[in-house]
């Protein structure tokens, strides 16, 4: 089994746009600027959704120009519709991201359209990212549970997956975004998914709201998915909001896959330096239980 | 395979031992007495170590006396010698532990001795509980790493393990005090020692600096252990101490559990709610992410 696991870092998006202490753009252009030092190959930079919607991100086009990229590094952008695919190109974006959901209210609370119409959404964009050769990353939101619905089939899963992965999306994250996962179920999730779309083309997307991310990622990389995304100081909640859910830390992930045996390519004191030094620019402890324990060592 | 899995509740002992801010003796018997209604089966009450040791638990006596126990519901204190397993006769306890490690320098400076005279120390203890009815619990310390030596060779673990089943220690509970653990070392672990001990006869009982906790419990789980030593509101270290280092916490574990079809016969609401109070009383945040999640639904 293939020893690299590819870490998507998305606390630069997932995580700041659920952060309500707002940075400024240059500490956003920095954190990207220190996080492309650590090794890291996947840095989701920003997203062009609507200010309105998220006006954490509303510079999402002086972050992208402002940042130094990397040769051999991935700069993903979100993109809610065409409109978004051409700000991200017009910045000279090379990847972009779509999302949609497996549960249908969600995806209508969240983005004010059915499963059916975000995908429809997305056919013309990813029609031009291939003549425009862009690479498109799908993301799949609540496959293991929804605030609205509850429960969500895993039928409703692959099916969304499948999807995206048939319109042309390289990889297809499958995330729980109200990270309600538990192990056995993450495992069982992933394994429907996989036995549609190859393992290659998948990656998990835990949020720790109950504190199983990792146990669940632990569980999904013994399926044999060598991709997971994280977001560096478990930015996406803070600890003292009611009910934060932030991602899981990628520097707990590191530490976890240095553990096992698995290569990342990742200096992990630097990615724990940048963590804590995020958790500064938002005046509070880092999400990272690593990053807390390297601080002192 | 069985799937009750037994929570040896450690809050009130191994917990509140690392926690700076002091406990009344009342608010100790309300936390155990509350601990005792979720359907807990296993609480450690406290520690007849020195008070020189443990300022935190030196009303050890006064808080045994004061709770009420439930029939059904052990409550093991943490006993260093005999004058330790005297003292705890003495207030009626029913059940105690002894504790060593796997690293001879660990053990030297946590208790002054070194492995085998801790052993030769427990040997009385183990013959006088014997002839007292006494149930009698051993921990292993430091079995996934040392903070002096640094790794510890798996035989060093199955050999101290072995030597506490041997002299008659019901269950020995494997420690990973300081944390460092991973799930596949962790499984090769417990596989070690479980080659030489009954399944049955182990517990596992992680910290969770690296916040490895919950995958660490979720690999052993699968290997087929079916206790687990955990902490409520995650104590024994404090979130804005450097270095923290406390236990993972039992709310975490429950919901993992439940999640994974594993019963506990624990309330979870009740089990958060009593995590979330001793947050109150220690005047911070719970460690327990679970318990902070539950607070707001």
């Amino acid at each position: 089994m293939n020893d690299f696991v590819r870490i998507v870092e998305v606390g630069p998006r997932d995580g700041l746009q659920n952060e309500k202490q707002l940075v400024s753009t240059a500490d956003k252009i920095e954190l990207i600027d220190r996080l492309s030092a650590t090794g890291l190959r996947s840095i989701e930079a920003t997203s062009f959704v609507s200010p309105k919607w998220v006006p954490q991100l509303a510079d999402a086009a002086e972050v992208f120009a402002g940042i130094q990229r990397r040769a051999g590094v991935s700069y993903p952008v979100l993109v809610p519709n065409e409109q978004g695919y051409e700000r991200a190109l017009a910045v000279g974006a090379e990847e972009v991201a779509v999302f949609t959901a497996a549960s249908e209210q969600f995806n209508r609370t969240n983005t004010n359209a059915g499963i059916e119409e975000s995908l429809l959404r997305f056919e013309p964009i990813l029609a031009r990212a291939k003549a425009d050769g862009i690479k498109v990353r799908g993301y799949v939101s609540t496959v293991l549970g929804c605030p609205y619905q509850g429960a969500v089939p895993l039928a409703d899963v692959v099916r969304v997956a499948v999807r995206l992965h048939g319109m042309g999306c390289y990889e297809v994250s499958l995330g729980d975004t109200i990270g309600v996962g538990t192990p056995l179920k993450a495992r069982a999730m992933l394994e429907a998914v996989a036995a549609e779309i190859p393992m290659e083309a998948l990656a998990v997307h835990f949020h720790d709201t109950y504190g199983q991310a990792l146990a669940n990622i632990a569980a999904c990389l013994e399926l044999g998915v060598r991709v997971v995304d994280a977001a560096v100081a478990g930015t996406g909640g803070c600890p003292y909001a009611r009910g934060a859910s932030g991602n899981v830390a990628s520097e707990d992930v590191v530490y976890m896959l240095q553990g096992m045996g698995l290569a990342t390519g990742i200096d992990l004191p630097a990615l724990a330096a940048t963590g804590n030094w995020l958790a500064d620019r938002l005046g509070r402890p880092t999400g990272s239980k690593t990053g807390k324990a390297l601080a002192v060592s």
